[in-house]
């Protein structure tokens, strides 16, 4: 497990701001799941909340909704492979984290686990939206815990130290790009 | 203005499938406005579908809920001077465009225009869903056109020629990351 560190509440949207691809477990009634979502973004400051794109096809879907819980796990480049693994895949008839041997740890604050290697982890409250489930498949979650692994994202601030521990953005059929070079406008 | 090509609008969610920083502009009644918004994300396939958060409180959200149509601009690292700039200010009672020297073109579907010195551009529908935009300031579009410049994307492909023509991501506070170097998993 990468070392972690709370992060507060309100700077947790810094985590998705940038728009890194994102890797999303679940767990209900002894089952988990993880899989990849590219199509995330922080939804609100205060309090904190995300939208997260999930197809209805989706075992994980199935897990949250009955569940209420997900986390929104901050893969780094070194987890890229696992990225496109899990998200090539339905877990309902295979566990995944056994498959690619993903290990986790326990949230805080939900059921749904924290994938290991990450860089960062939004622990989330399903905010039940019908509509927006059934017509859009676009869930709400209230982030109500929120962790980073210091050496890389720290007092509200990204740094990496190393070109694996970079985050990724996903592009398509297997390409990503890395978070490239900060700078100042 | 930027050379453009038209882009399928089954490949017009790459555009922004990398969680790149954006502007949106809009127009109505002879009025026009451009704001920055980094929570975007593509929100479905088919038909192509954008959601955009943009506050209640923003010049923008006026325009774009009177005309039902809106712009999603891709800037360059070139931008990101002007990207702060109409980030940090209301249109309400001055013109951004002229102040700030951002030229535009008219788009091909919608009333509001396409900003120069963007490389991509996603003309969008408002699709009316009182619920999400009163209550979470979230916002529906359909992609009725889209457009990028050749050289940066081109047949699907993401590439930057050079550094002033990568595609940018906020963090916060006139920090951004460029967009990285692009890798198979």
């Amino acid at each position: 497990m990468s070392a972690r560190q709370a992060v507060p509440l309100e700077k947790s949207y810094l985590l998705l701001n940038h728009g890194p691809v994102t890797l999303i477990s679940s767990a209900h009634a002894g089952k988990q799941n993880v899989m990849a979502v590219a199509w995330t973004m922080p939804l609100d400051f205060s309090p904190p909340k995300v939208a997260v794109v999930i197809s209805s096809a989706a075992y994980s879907r199935e897990l949250i909704e009955a569940s209420g819980e997900f986390v929104v796990n901050i893969p780094s480049k070194a987890m890229a492979a696992s990225v496109l693994s899990v998200g090539s895949e339905s877990g309902r008839d295979v566990d995944k984290f056994t498959k690619y041997a993903i290990g986790t740890q326990p949230a805080s604050k939900v059921g749904a686990p924290l994938v290991d290697g990450c860089v960062g982890w939004l622990e989330c409250r399903l905010i039940p939206e019908a509509h927006n489930q059934q017509h859009y498949d676009l869930l709400f979650g209230e982030i109500v815990a929120a962790w980073a692994d210091p050496r890389v994202f720290n007092d509200g601030r990204w740094t990496f130290p190393a070109e694996e521990m970079k985050t990724i953005h996903y592009v398509a059929g297997g390409s990503f790009f890395t978070t490239g070079a900060a700078f100042e406008a």
